[in-house]
């Protein structure tokens, strides 16, 4: 090969690396948008989705779409109303749980579905804008027992993908990347620092509030992973 | 057991079955008609999920509303938009393909992931209501080939169920039905008859106008079907 072809190929695959797209899961919370700065590190252009599913505030799409804006994404807000009811997180009929032990369980927080819903309707995107790759914050260390948190349920989902859609039919793949599954708090915390992810813009309460309750799951996983990093929570 | 046990214990059984639920997903075609008369007929309490994801015509909503009615069964409409374009059946810029050869691969009326997104919503609803079966209306014999209407599809997503839900946490399951699956369209406009659907209600056409196309997919596939089980269709 020579000179000028050689730099012409290194330009296009360097041009191809760049533009491989990725749809990002964006809920307003630090680890969905620790995950989208590594896609971004990682060369992704990025599609966020955020959704509107009838949850208790929109504080948290605020928040999203002010991160989606920060790290120069693409984004589109969804909204759609759950069919069913049930989850404290949607209605607001059934408290928070409220320095409940951790481990105990399943939360009235779980919300039926939701990561399934939200991975479907991203797989759709993924495909129609030829994106290989969709990035989920799920994470099964410091997490609230949800089932579809898990990495067994995301590899069972991207194994659906392959026989239920058209791209799996050409023999290609949409693989569901989440890069903090098996992280603490702690090195999610060390991670955003370090990727420069707007913590101060991120929101993890379950209560809409001015400022985090401190006693739901979400806000004393938060605390608790900011205390094992030893970092001020740049948020409070 | 004495008498009077016995017949209180049948009594309780027969009401339990007569109590089963289950979320029916139906868009105003003929199969998933079928598929809620089948419920029904083996003793489901049937939960129809009816669905306005921004297809070219709202005529089958209402055929679907119209059905559901009718099998006096519990309805709800659930509207979102879907995130990607390119899809002919949503994008009004794009031609409905014409006497199309049936076998020819995947049309341009593929909508990524529509199943996965419409079977979400179904397991979220099925869950919050302890229903334990979902229906779907979905054939692999006589239809465009779609790949989230095959068998191999459902039982993939079935099991992403069971690893992404309380329910399969909890060591239960909820089944996705397919009865219509492996059957011949005029298999299952012979059922139809034979259940009482109200055929002259349900509507097939891609498109909406005053009478069904005759050139389009789904017209072809009904008519075919109609024909091969000699029957007459009563929508026409």
């Amino acid at each position: 090969m020579n000179k000028k072809l050689k730099v012409k190929s290194q330009k296009s695959k360097v041009e191809k690396i760049q533009k491989k797209r990725a749809v990002v899961l964006l809920s307003g919370g630090i680890d969905s948008a620790t995950t989208l700065y590594l896609a971004k590190k990682q060369g992704y252009e990025a599609f966020c989705l955020i959704f509107d599913y009838g949850q208790r505030h929109k504080k948290e799409i605020r928040r999203a779409e002010k991160i989606a804006r920060k790290a120069k994404s693409h984004w589109r807000l969804l909204k759609f109303e759950l069919p069913g009811k049930g989850s404290s997180l949607i209605d607001r009929g059934r408290p928070i749980p409220e320095h409940r032990q951790l481990t105990a369980g399943i939360p009235s927080t779980y919300v039926p579905a939701r990561n399934i819903i939200f991975l479907s309707f991203a797989s759709s995107y993924a495909e129609s804008i030829k994106a290989r790759a969709i990035f989920i914050g799920a994470n099964e260390v410091d997490f609230s027992g949800y089932p579809d948190c898990r990495h067994g349920f995301l590899k069972a989902f991207e194994r659906t993908l392959r026989v239920g859609m058209k791209i799996g039919v050409e023999g290609k793949k949409i693989s569901i990347l989440a890069p903090l599954i098996k992280k603490s708090k702690a090195q999610i915390v060390k991670l955003a620092l370090k990727l420069d992810v707007p913590i101060e813009d991120t929101w993890s309460c379950y209560r809409g509030r001015k400022s985090p309750c401190h006693v739901c799951d979400s806000c004393r996983l938060r605390r608790r992973g900011f205390a094992q990093a030893k970092i001020e929570d740049p948020a409070l």
